[in-house]
């Protein structure tokens, strides 16, 4: 079974690349760090006899053979990319974990039937480059490799540019082979486990969500000798569609959250009225009728905001992604190798998206979560228990083994 | 009297400089423009027989002699430094028609008994260099002179350098001499004197206001798996704030005039609940209990909705001007003037602060406004219709004359 301890050596060493002052690490993705992550998990690997592959979208792959050499092989992982000054947990305990349970697998002395593969992601987080979980994007078809390669950070680099500079833009093509099943172990990046008190949950699926711009365009005018009654002012009405975001989240019996979390306004002086503002709305919930109702609700709000403050205004949904339930299966798997464990555990439903999302689309897939202490995650003091995260990988190890049989 | 082509042939001649594509003017303080445009005003003062004298602040002074040259002057004028991709209006009538003024005068070969200045202001605006009103606030002994020349533009640079850059930092020292009254014509910025289809306002006084700096700290977390009820959004609760600064300016029968300017949030991602938010309120009454109360009740909200959303909060007063009448004998100079021309005129209170506040702390002050149309300023689409300058600027010509006695 799982080494606590060597697992534990691998992680601080692993924490050490990119780290910052305050406990975290900022290794976004194709840093020179995230490079210097790639080549320690790589070296690993080997070291564990898994046998390297990188594709196009520098994606890494640690196979390990099965008796039978022709099945589908098990495969589960995460990705190693943070946000800036991110935490050292988010995605790394699902590939180190991964590569825990090989090791395991090893001192056991014990071939599955199937192979297995451990994967590291390209680019989930997506502070640098959007959108988020674009390798796994690629890899599941949901973006062409042209697209990916042009995604430019904020210094104008592209990916396709920073890949081939960090040299990791491999040589096998970024396309979904066959796959048994995926699992992945991540943070739960919420307060559920923390506040039950349990170590580990088996996520059923993932909240669908809409993201959405407005603009609200006023009239800038001084802040002064303009009366109350003469004004056209963008935040206020900003502000109403805020409160009623929120109005909008305590509709009985859902499971709806909401947050306007990017608000720019223009000119943004002390003594002018806004003339401009650009914000986000962002609605989540597991039931797509419920996010359907909600971008209904808060269109009619922003129409009528408009209209009371006489504002022109613009409503676009960037982004809908349906509710997204994972494989019956695989989430039994997960649920019978924490009685196998014989740890507490859960059922979740994750509010944040995955790249085992994606996978969901091309092969059976399920996750397992940890607890995220305070339900903090994409800063520095983001902290799990490491005998959570253990518990975690030992759930993942017994999922595994039971589906690595043919 | 006013001649109406020549003023107008150097208003036009004037708004080239620094002119921008939609027909406004970009001649921020001590900039390369603001420069041309001093240089031309100080040509023109010269040519209308003008004494000129700039002193350390760059304020520019035009003396016209007097019949006893001891007496007290006579001084009118504005400023000429404009908003970045300002208005054409804004500052320049009150200095280019009080050159009108002594142009006036000079055709009807009239000498007033008192000696006349005309005056054009440092960095009224305040745009490029905070505080605004700084070369009239070093004259009327508001700022020190250090403490001007130190102020820094965001490029690091200081308006002492700058001044001398441009070769402005004159030798007359910048205090106040003895002002016998002091007059300045300026826009609107409001839309009073248009709604009433009125040339020219006698100005009673200016608004007192309140500047407040708030900070609301709470907690960035994930948008998706965070729950309404474990949040602490710093956004959520500057939207309750705006809406009862909304709320309080309803107050019954006050002029309170309360705006949410400038909004600053982080971390200000699409999927992350606001850790920060820093924001602006501006109240404004002719009545400083009135300001008083505002200010008082909305400390009361921000406490509240910190309360409400388990937020820290920080909340600055940064800055505090009473309401400010000018002077009666001023202001009856004002509509006698008015009479004397036949123009139908108002009485009106600014809600923008301007020069003339300062300089009615060291003399009898008064203000003439001219319509603002749609009540627009501090942008390029600024407007007063050209004969709506005329009558002004004769307004101000006849208040001049009469307050030029012995
Ligand atoms: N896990 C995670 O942080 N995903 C980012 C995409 C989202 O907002 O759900
Ligand atoms: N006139 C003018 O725009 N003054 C600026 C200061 C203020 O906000 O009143």
């Amino acid at each position: 079974s799982i080494d606590e301890r060597r697992f534990r050596r691998r992680f601080d060493e692993f924490s050490e690349i990119g780290a910052t002052e305050n406990g975290g690490v900022n290794r976004p993705s194709l840093s020179d760090e995230n490079k210097e992550a790639r080549d320690t998990l790589i070296e690993w690997f080997r070291d564990a006899g898994l046998t390297v592959r990188i594709d196009e979208m520098g994606n890494i792959f640690g196979r390990r053979s099965g008796m039978d050499s022709d099945a589908d092989p098990v495969v589960f992982g995460s990705h190693i990319d943070s946000q800036y000054n991110g935490g050292r947990y988010d995605g790394v305990i699902g590939v180190l974990g991964g590569l825990e349970v090989v090791e395991a697998l090893n001192d056991a002395d014990e071939t599955t039937e199937r192979p297995l593969e451990v994967v590291a992601w390209s680019n989930e987080e997506g502070v640098r480059f959007q959108p988020d979980m674009l390798g796994s994007g690629v890899f599941c078809d949901i973006f062409d490799l042209d697209y990916a390669y042009e995604r430019e950070d904020k210094d104008g680099d592209t990916f396709g540019e920073e890949l081939e500079r960090i040299g990791y833009k491999g040589d096998e093509p970024c396309e979904a082979h066959d796959i048994h099943c995926y699992f992945e172990m991540h943070v739960e990046q919420g307060p559920f486990l923390e506040r039950e008190d349990l170590p580990v949950a088996a996520v059923e699926g993932v909240f669908g969500f809409s993201w959405m711009n407005v603009t609200f365009e006023g009239q800038a005018n001084h802040a002064g000798p303009t009366p109350m009654n003469m004004r056209h002012d963008a935040f206020v009405a900003t502000a109403d569609v805020t409160d009623s975001v929120r109005r909008i989240t305590a509709t009985e019996g859902t499971d709806l959250v909401g947050t306007v979390g990017s608000v720019d306004v223009w000119p943004n002086a002390i003594n002018v009225i806004p003339e401009r503002v650009e914000f986000t709305v962002d609605f989540r919930s597991y039931d797509d009728e419920v996010v359907d109702a909600a971008v209904e609700r808060i269109r009619n709000e922003i129409a009528h905001a408009a209209e009371r403050e006489g504002l022109e205004y613009e409503f676009e949904e960037i982004m809908r992604i349906d509710a997204d339930p994972f494989d019956q299966s695989c989430i039994d798997t997960v649920v019978d190798a924490a009685e196998t464990v014989g740890c507490e555990y859960t059922r979740l439903v994750s509010g944040a998206g995955h790249d085992a999302n994606y996978l969901n689309k091309i092969a059976p897939t399920s996750m397992i979560f940890v607890p995220s202490v305070d339900g903090i995650s994409h800063r520095e003091s983001e902290y799990t228990e490491w005998e959570d995260v253990v518990t975690g990988t030992e759930v993942l190890l017994e999922a595994v083994r039971s589906k690595a049989t043919v």
